[in-house]
């Protein structure tokens, strides 16, 4: 089916702030896409983990209750909107595969709600605040990074940590993905905000531009808003910011800081191919000297 | 003698225009080496091909007359600076290896005047005006990506078109690389310019200054300037903008779009280690699923 792409798709990604019920969470996110899909979009992307708080900023075992598996509740209520709406939606969901089994996936729904398949997060942080190994095994889909084929467009999906990986973007879009869709959840420590938050930023929105421009292809990012103390402590303050970039790497669309927002862009899928006429990298590759990637160091 | 790196490296880039004498060429960045080095400079990097004008722009089978060997009659001269003046220089050399086989190198020399090794441009283009596959052959040294120790800190060097590959920067950075180094002869189409100048230098800087996030690492581009019209036509004018970016990303010097510059920048190597801890992105590389990045399509 690579090939048979429709040449402009609106993408829709859903940019909000989270409250302490996942119930009203999923609500929210539920008539953001509704909205999104009245809009106009056609492929829709939540941020990630949008039914609750970022509930990492501590190891608790009683998150482990907020888990559900794939398909599930939240799925189910993403897949008839799918089917009604006609959308694309991809769903993050904190997945329980089976007990002390977790994972940080992102559930693909095509348009008329059947569920393509599911991408597991596969780099996983551990960082102050950011204690994602206590939550979540590490992908083991085979393979790991993939992409689907969609009634909008071939599409790849990655999760936050992955975004910091060139050979992530890379495998997904030799698998043939035209976009590469990031739910993501990151954010200032507050102490470090003033001196440091900006150059945080711009590194993170660089190499996911970098991302657009190896590969020649759309990057989309997906972030939430939102001061978050879930614990004692600062918290964390979500950078928003949510953005596409074309494959050129410049940003067509650019979410605020502090606003709820459905930023609705439209891809001209075609750029795609003339990008990568122009800047023809995937050419020249020396698929005969990379093998020793798969070195953790070459000491 | 990995590890044993001293805190701090003077690096200059040399960044300067190229007229039709390779005589005038090479003693022009002779001389700007010296000065390189009364200024302070310890490591010092000269843009790609700065021998002469970027003869490229045609498909000319006596411009093979320009190559020379490695050793050879320019690492000669440069070798006697490195030692007169204790500096590490990396020489980018139209390389003859052979009757019929010809490389885009750049040779390592020490502080002292040993020449360490030579790095041969793995990746090369074939675009319009750059017509490098009739001339280069790509290297094939094993590894092709490496690093080197020096007197003034462990560097690796890749060349021009190689910016474009998170694949090089990765493996010359787990070679242990706390510096990258891109000779580099790039600028635009002056039909191009207004339209998609802007970009097109954005998208050069953008990959490079990701290829510092990703690894945590210094990157460096050393680029030259003027307008060349070597052959009938517009020619190509070459864009400057050379430049240094921590390993944060932040651009922490620049050179100007058109003005001969030594672009003296000082590098505190500690920010490779507090880069790298703080932003643990080695830690979590997905290695057992990295394979296929050896594949040149995954279709």
């Amino acid at each position: 089916m690579k090939g048979s792409k429709p040449k402009t798709t609106t993408l829709a990604l859903l940019q909000h702030r989270a409250g302490e019920s996942p119930v009203d969470n999923v609500q929210h996110t539920l008539d953001a896409a509704k909205q999104a899909a009245q809009n106009g979009a056609q492929i829709i992307c939540t941020q990630e983990l949008f039914a609750t708080e970022y509930f990492c900023q501590s190891e608790d075992h009683a998150n482990f209750d907020l888990a559900e598996p794939i398909p599930g509740p939240t799925t189910g209520v993403f897949q008839k909107i799918a089917h009604d709406l006609d959308v694309v939606i991809i769903v993050s969901i904190f997945e329980r595969r089976a007990a002390g089994l977790y994972h940080n996936s992102a559930a693909v729904i095509d348009a008329g709600g059947v569920l393509l398949g599911v991408y597991r997060k596969m780099h996983i942080p551990d960082d102050p605040l950011y204690y994602e190994k206590f939550y979540f095994t590490p992908g083991d889909s085979d393979p790991g990074f993939c992409a689907w084929n969609t009634k909008y467009g071939r599409i790849g999906v990655l999760i936050c940590w992955d975004q910091w990986y060139p050979e992530a973007a890379r495998l997904t879009a030799l698998a043939g993905a035209d976009i590469l869709l990031y739910p993501t959840a990151i954010g200032w420590h507050p102490s470090e905000k003033a001196d440091e938050g900006d150059a945080q930023h711009a590194g993170w929105q660089t190499i996911q531009r970098s991302h657009a421009i190896a590969n020649g292809c759309f990057v989309a990012a997906v972030n939430r808003i939102g001061h978050e103390k879930p614990t004692d402590g600062d918290g964390l303050e979500f950078w928003g910011q949510s953005f596409v970039a074309a494959p050129s790497g410049e940003v067509i669309a650019e979410a605020g800081i502090d606003t709820e927002e459905i930023l609705l862009t439209e891809l001209n899928i075609a750029q795609v191919n003339e990008a990568r006429t122009h800047w023809p990298f995937l050419r020249d590759r020396r698929i005969d000297a990379y093998e020793r990637i798969s070195r953790r160091f070459l000491d």
